[in-house]
This record gives structure tokens, sequence and C-alpha cells, in this order.
């Protein structure tokens, strides 16, 4: 099996690795990368994430093709790809209803769209990890719609570098990924830059511990990759976005008008998630 | 010395861990501890948190006296108690400008108000770590009003236990702490709060990765203890709130009207944060 991936950032970088580490169970016989951004191009090769670069043109040759790049690149690609009749398109973006209308009828059947529930904040051939993807979750989108082949082979794939499957509908998919995905981010972002945007943040940023690094983190996420997410999600991203700022307007009341027992029980109930996770 | 410690929690178990590593640097010949919840009392003496449980008139004979229950358990001491006149009073509280105020004159000389930059989401006796306070940052508040031998004294156990000291006025301290403890904490509860509200919980968090569990950590936090904080630094968590729930608008805005090269800027504005840190 030949195997090709496009882009080679955070996501498409660790999958190279990770595909490296089980080429003999998948029988993989090459592995090349298209990424266009020149420079991570050229860094994924001296990184060995994959181990050839080639044009997107030979990536439609492969039997195994990753697109891990931006969500909107995700869907240009698709729009544009002429694969070879038997290859496996595997799709890691983060947001799926939009992705799933744009997908082509022509190759709709080869494409299998996926969603790694798996990542850091960094970013670039940098950030790739072998070892990203074992233990983790992976959504599989609409698999109803894929070939039976297809879906098959990326399932081998999946399993191979260690990944739990869960089936969801795209619906379904956007909408809880906009909760426990794209919310906490935007949240991390506006965190950032409300304390960026004090007087003196070096002053406030001396005190942070954990608890302020742990929820600025993802704050130093990719804009680019994120702003794509955001803007495939947005209804589903809105719809949470709306319901967390009603619920810190609720908590904002409680403070003002210094209804502390039933603040408490407010966090009382919040301390309830942990019995789910 | 004799050392006694008020409060066998989180904060107050893993201070006396912390102690009984340095004891002979401090010269500690006794260290007793006082927790009203009996329960815990008995918890704190078998994980040997301390090597007696005593009554809080007890305590008042130590030599150095840590203070470390929730905040307004501490004011309500300070207005009570009745320490030798060489006992050094150390306050661990987490919210300063209403302490400060309510420390009576008598004992003024004596206590000497500090905030350790460290905790966990975990609380009571048995999330006492011998580690917490090794290399973390502590705040030292209006210093100038605390007795130069108490203040000394103070500085000796802090650095015994690896800390670095940060001097700060009780306003800078609570303005500084809303916006990288006490904001940080809201959110995250009010994130928890959003989602155990949806319809089907457990399916949106069956997808949670590091990213949402980072943010909803310190949703665990103990509701008594921040119940405390926030009544104590109201204004000026309302304040930081104001200004989060504004940025969450703005945030908002720039979805509906799909301003993404906005979204974008304002993405990459966050990641300077890591300048910072």
């Amino acid at each position: 099996m030949r195997a090709g991936i496009v882009g080679l950032g955070l996501m498409g970088g660790s999958m190279g690795l990770a595909l490296q580490e089980v080429r003999a169970q998948l029988g993989i016989k090459s592995l090349v990368g298209f990424d266009h951004n020149v420079l991570h191009a050229q860094m994924a090769l001296s990184l060995g994430l994959v181990e050839e670069c080639v044009e997107l043109e030979q990536i439609q040759e492969c039997d195994l093709i990753i697109l891990a790049t931006p969500v909107e690149g995700i869907i240009q690609i698709l729009a544009h790809i002429q694969p070879a009749p038997t290859s496996t398109i595997i799709e890691l973006g983060g947001a799926k209803v939009q992705m799933m209308c744009a997908i082509p009828k022509a190759i709709r059947a080869q494409v299998v769209a996926s969603h790694p529930m798996c990542g850091t904040e960094f970013y670039g051939p940098k950030a790739a990890l072998k070892d990203l993807y074992k233990h983790k979750i992976v959504v599989l989108v609409d698999g109803e719609y894929s070939g039976i082949s297809h879906l098959q082979r990326a399932k081998e794939v999946f399993s191979a570098i260690g990944m739990q499957m869960v089936k969801m509908g795209a619906q379904a998919h956007d909408q809880h990924v906009a909760f426990v995905s794209h919310l906490p981010h935007a949240i991390s972002y506006a965190l950032a830059n409300v304390v960026l945007a004090q007087e003196s943040p070096q002053n406030i940023l001396s005190l942070a511990a954990g608890g302020f690094k742990d929820m600025s983190r993802l704050s130093k996420s990719s804009p680019q990759m994120w702003r794509g997410i955001f803007e495939q999600n947005q209804t589903r991203l809105l719809e949470a976005l709306e319901l967390f700022i009603a619920e810190m307007q609720r908590t904002k009341a409680m403070l003002e008008t210094q209804e502390w027992d039933k603040l408490c029980a407010w966090m009382q109930r919040a301390n309830c998630l942990q019995e789910f996770m």
C-alpha cells in the first residue's frame, strides 16, 4: 500500500510518524507527503514525518490518502482531487456538516470522514508526536455514506495506530464538539485576550499558576486551523456560545445580588462533571 | 519552635507535610493541627499531616500559627484568636482587601498575609501533597503592616519549603488574582454547568479530550472554599467577569457577522500570551 498525507503539521505529521510505526502491519510500501507551505514540507522531510515530499497530483495515486489540512483546505482538495478508483481518502477535519455537503458525489464512497479527538496547542511539523493518536478516540462520521471497503481500510488504519472508534452522525458530531472542543477554544482565546488587554499583563501573569495555565493553554492554538473550524461550525458554536454567555451572566447576577448559597449550589452542580469523566 | 495549623485540607495538610520535611532546618519541635470537621482531623492524623490534633485554643500557644481554612473562616479566627505575644500567624487566604480590614489591631503586627499561588482541584486532607508548595510563588501581601520579626519568620518558613516570594499590596493582589485565578474558576464552573445542562451530557463528554479536561478541571474545586473567595473578592471578580463577558459577546458578534479575518487576528493576539508565560 502506498500512503500519502496532505498537510504535514500537528495532525498530518503525527499521522506520518504513527503510520511508520505500523507500516509492516498495514503493508505500507511508501509514505509520501505534501504541504503547500514549502518550508513546512522541507521541515517534515528532515524530521522524518514522511519519506518523500511530492506534488498534490502524485498523492492522488496513493492507495491511502490522509487529508490533514485546516478544514477549508480539506473542502477545496476534495472538490478538485481525482483519486485513483481504489484510493481511500480519510479526512481529519474538526467540523463535518458543511464538509459532508461539499464532497463531490463522484468520490463520495471513497471518502471516510473522521475526527480524531486529540491534539495539542502546538502546530506545524515540529509539533508532530509519534503517540498523538495512541489510546485516543476517533469519531467516524456518517460512515454509511462511505464504501464498505474504504470504511474497512480506515478502520484498519485507526485500529493499527491504537485508536478507539466511535460512530456518529455529522449533525450530532458538530453539536457535541461545539461544546467539548470549539467553545473551550473560544473561551481560552477570550480569556487570554482579556488579560492581555489589561494595563500590566506581565504583573498579572507573574502570579499565574496551574489553573490559569490550563485555562489559557488552548489560546496558543493555530489561528489558521481554528478560523476554519469556527467558520465551518458557526451555527453550532453560536448556540453553545449563547448558552455559555447566559451562564456567565447568571454567575455575575448571583455575585451582584450576593446569593452565596445559590452560588455554592451552582458550584456543587458543576462538581458532578467528574462523575461523567 | 512549636507549629500549629488550622484547617487540614489541601493547603493546610500540604503545609503540614512540607513543614515536616524541613523541621530540623526550622527547628520545629512539635507540629499540631486543628480542623473543625472531626472526620477531617482524624484523617489528617492518620495520614500523618500533623503529629497531633488539638483544640483551637491550644494552637494559640504555638510559635508559628498557619491559618489554612476557607477565607471567611480565617477572618472569624483572626477576630477571636488570642495568640501568645511572640506567635507569628501566617494566613493563606485567597483574597485580601476585606481580610486586611478585618484583622484586629491588637494582633495586626503578628499577622503575615500570604497567598501561595498553587493548588489542585482536589480538597480535604486526602488532597494534601508534600511538594505542593515547592518551586511555587507565594505573594506576601501588605508586608509593611507586619512586625519585622514576624515577617522574617514567615520568610524563613516559605524559603525553607522552597517558595519564591513576591511582594504586593492587597488591592493589586485582589485585582490580579481576579484575572489569573478567580475568573478562570468561575469560567470553568460555568462551562461544566453548561455541558451538564444539555440533553445528553454523557454523549458530549464521551468525546472530551485534553482540551476540555483542562478547561473543566477547576470546576471540580471545593465549592466551600470558592464561595468564600468569590464573596471576599466580589468587586474585583465582577469587574473581571464583566470584561470577560464583553469579550465573549465580541467573539459572538464576529462569528455572527462572519468576520473571519478579524476573528483570526483576535486569535493571533491571544497567541501573544505565551511571550509572557
